[in-house]
């Protein structure tokens, strides 16, 4: 029973590491396919998306079974909820980047903008928090969680940046607009990205710390 | 121990259902704040995140005690995880009422750009999404949450007229584009309202008829 336990985890960790592993190639791809203009990524992507559901899927009965297989205590609880819940995350993560690609194909149909520097820098940024947020999960690794959550703010910098770019060039011509308005929502999907990969380290302190560090909960409550 | 697990059965419903009613009404007042230029309202919104914050929180403690009382039967283990999981998007559900009223208060401070009609139409259709997916939930009646994933098709239809329309006005007019593009990320953000009341939805067919309906997976499966 122990054994059977311990190798249904270990399953449930490589899926959410190679879920993790499609999505964070999925933004890369997107992101490339816009800013090399190179329409053949942008589809690599879209084929890409059912894998990514097919693991979301077994993530969830993975951790469906782990549930089943024993009374679980408190901390193997805690670990199959939160990857129950990083499998939603890592879903919506993998939509987030067939909407890139979907806007780069549109994107790709009429003439270049601009050259992209900001953008392909905020997708680096979540890439990078999507790999350390895994990791972290890994590893329990709650001081790596605490400071990927802490570099979402960078994002959001970048994000508003990008925004107020990309209003210049429609204030200056309406010729952009629809252009500019695809960037713009390249731009939100990445920040989403973020948020995403924020959550996922979220749930890791919750999960190492014993406790929820999701919107200052102890101080609402002690505000009671 | 079997009343208790009933017990803490019905304070998870009540929360579910005092969750969803917060959030629901968020959408209403974000909406009407922007509509009828009630920055008060818009106001109230951002006080009352506390709130849904707090309960997303106790609805995972109550689901992880429902864990921990017994060892969950396979249909009672799907309740449960059912119940985090919609969890989860409740909250986002709360952050995109109040991503709403920001944009809203924004909005406020320039001159209205045109009537609202298409926007308050879909925010109306979003919230009947909610409340029915939640009920569906309650009364575990796969029918009507069936019919809830379907009307997500008219929400995205009226988006991308709404994105068509505000098109026309930023490129024939320069001078609305700050404004436009306002209004254009309150229907993202009332297209993603949506988003989550499917998924609550086709967490609740999953839970009903024993199997997933997310992403066809029956289909990629049998394909392999």
């Amino acid at each position: 029973m122990e054994r059977l336990f311990d190798e249904e985890l270990n399953k449930l960790r490589e899926k959410l590491l190679r879920m993790s592993g499609i999505v964070e190639e999925s933004v890369a791809l997107s992101i490339e396919a816009l800013k090399d203009r190179k329409e053949e990524l942008a589809r690599e992507v879209l084929r890409r998306e059912e894998g990514v559901n097919l693991l979301d899927v077994e993530i969830d009965e993975t951790c469906l079974r782990l549930l089943a297989l024993r009374q679980p205590m408190a901390g193997d609880l805690r670990l199959i909820t939160s990857a129950m819940k990083i499998g939603v995350d890592l879903e919506r993560m993998g939509d987030l980047a067939v909407n890139i690609a979907q806007r780069a194909l549109e994107l790709l149909r009429v003439p270049i903008l601009k050259p992209l520097v900001d953008i392909p820098r905020m997708a680096r940024l979540a890439q990078d928090m999507l790999k350390d947020s895994i990791q972290s999960f890994i590893d329990r690794n709650d001081a790596l969680a605490a400071e990927v959550c802490k570099r979402d703010d960078a994002v959001d910098a970048l994000e508003n940046q990008v925004f107020r770019e990309l209003l210049t060039y429609m204030l200056g011509d309406p010729a952009t607009i629809e252009r500019a308005v695809g960037l713009l929502l390249v731009s939100r999907y990445l920040e989403r990205l973020a948020d995403h990969a924020t959550n996922i380290a979220e749930n890791v302190i919750y999960l190492v710390r014993g406790r929820s560090i999701k919107h200052n909960v102890d101080k609402i409550r002690s505000a009671d």
